[in-house]
């Protein structure tokens, strides 16, 4: 389910990585050097940590990899583990793969998180459509697709949104992902309100600030609820988000509410 | 600040519980057993806690505890510490009081959370005037002193909040009191546009969804946000959150806005 093609038809995103794991011996990876054959069990295991000339970070992982790690979180957010108390080496035994596979692209669990909040915005970004696109359309209509959209890909990634509000307080790194995920999406909403604020079909209130308010009010809603909510009440969320932001950015209620 | 008369110029009910700790003999609580005197340091400092027998729980603290350890939460909040990792020793030690006479009255920091979450919850109802009153007015102006009056107490009790989203997705029972408090907002505000749905002034949308949904979008931003506002932010948010409420609330937006 986390992994179909957007609600638009389009390829996700995520899949269309470059399978850069293929390319790879793993053998040359786990070999042990002769200090490492040396030492603890505990010890050498630490050492499976690839040398940084060895490692691919800032590559994208590949889309086994990356599919593998984002199922791995979800399955063991929805058995009830917390994403803090997940160890890199059963998130990658989860996931069905090495401990190495996965320090070739993430120094830690922090980054792997922080990569996935970034193609969660870009996803978000897709999935809100004419919304969001600079000189896209502004009115009622874009603006119910684009909350279909984002809830749609809220929901789909709920475990990493649950992973990012689980440690965004006691860990900088994700806190710092998911900001730049609500500053991007502020940052288009702003757009779109100011559009809708120039056409003068707006409400007068500060564009700004109405968009900020209205894009942390359904981040945050979404990120505490989405999980509890089967298809049934995600169309009346749907339809209330429409409902509360189209009559807050768009001066005539009866166009906003249609 | 924590501590001055609410908005409607009534005392603050957290400070009119009776003095009841002046009726205490402490030195009858602090004596040690023959068998805690024979203990190490540390086990003998465990056994302060009171038996049960001589324990108040249930009873009110008394006016100088309560505010005394709500103002040490509040600083050690500001200091950047985490409610999480305070000690109940800290805590007393913060607040100028005893150990035992912590537990004379809480079993734990979630049970202290726990009673001064109750106390903010009645804070919220009487600071939300007549909006939240049942048969009480319910149009443009009482939802604006409204919701000054409810994200004022937000605002004053920040720590506790802060202290509330910090340990309740780790903490069931602070998770408990969170989910009462809120439980019991959402039971108000759905009381109130019910009242205007019936009055033919709304906008035809199920009022108790619309209701629990505002609740929660409030509550949620003043959680995250309202420690980093300073008075003049205070004010165009809550001029945001009348413009927003008002106008997914009434029918007239005209009004709503006025």
């Amino acid at each position: 389910m986390v992994w179909l093609p957007t609600l638009h038809g389009r390829r996700c995103r995520w899949t269309d990585c470059p399978t850069r794991l293929d390319t790879l011996s793993s053998g040359r990876i786990m070999t042990k050097t002769k200090r490492q054959r040396a030492m603890p069990a505990n010890k050498s295991r630490a050492k499976q940590v690839p040398p940084d000339h060895l490692r691919r970070r800032g590559e994208p992982p590949s889309a086994h990899v990356e599919t593998g790690l984002l199922s791995a979180i979800e399955r063991l957010l929805r058995d009830g583990r917390r994403f803090g108390a997940l160890s890199v080496e059963e998130l990658a035994r989860e996931a069905g793969i090495g401990r190495a596979t996965f320090y070739l692209y993430f120094r830690n669990k922090g980054e792997l998180i922080t990569h996935l909040m970034q193609q969660l915005t870009r996803e978000v970004e897709v999935s809100a459509g004419d919304w969001f696109r600079d000189a896209g359309e502004v009115d009622h209509q874009t603006l119910r697709r684009a909350l279909h959209g984002i809830v749609g890909t809220f929901r789909r990634h709920q475990g990493i949104l649950a992973a990012a509000s689980d440690t965004a307080a006691t860990d900088p790194q994700i806190e710092t992902a998911y900001r730049a995920m609500m500053d991007r999406l502020c940052q288009l909403s702003r757009q779109a309100v100011r559009q809708v604020d120039h056409s003068g079909r707006g409400t007068g209130v500060d564009p700004d600030r109405l968009a900020d308010l209205l894009t942390w009010f359904i981040a945050l809603y979404c990120a505490r609820f989405i999980a509890d909510h089967d298809d049934a009440e995600i169309a009346r969320l749907i339809d209330l988000f429409v409902h509360v932001a189209g009559r807050s950015i768009f001066q005539d209620p009866a166009a906003a509410s249609s």
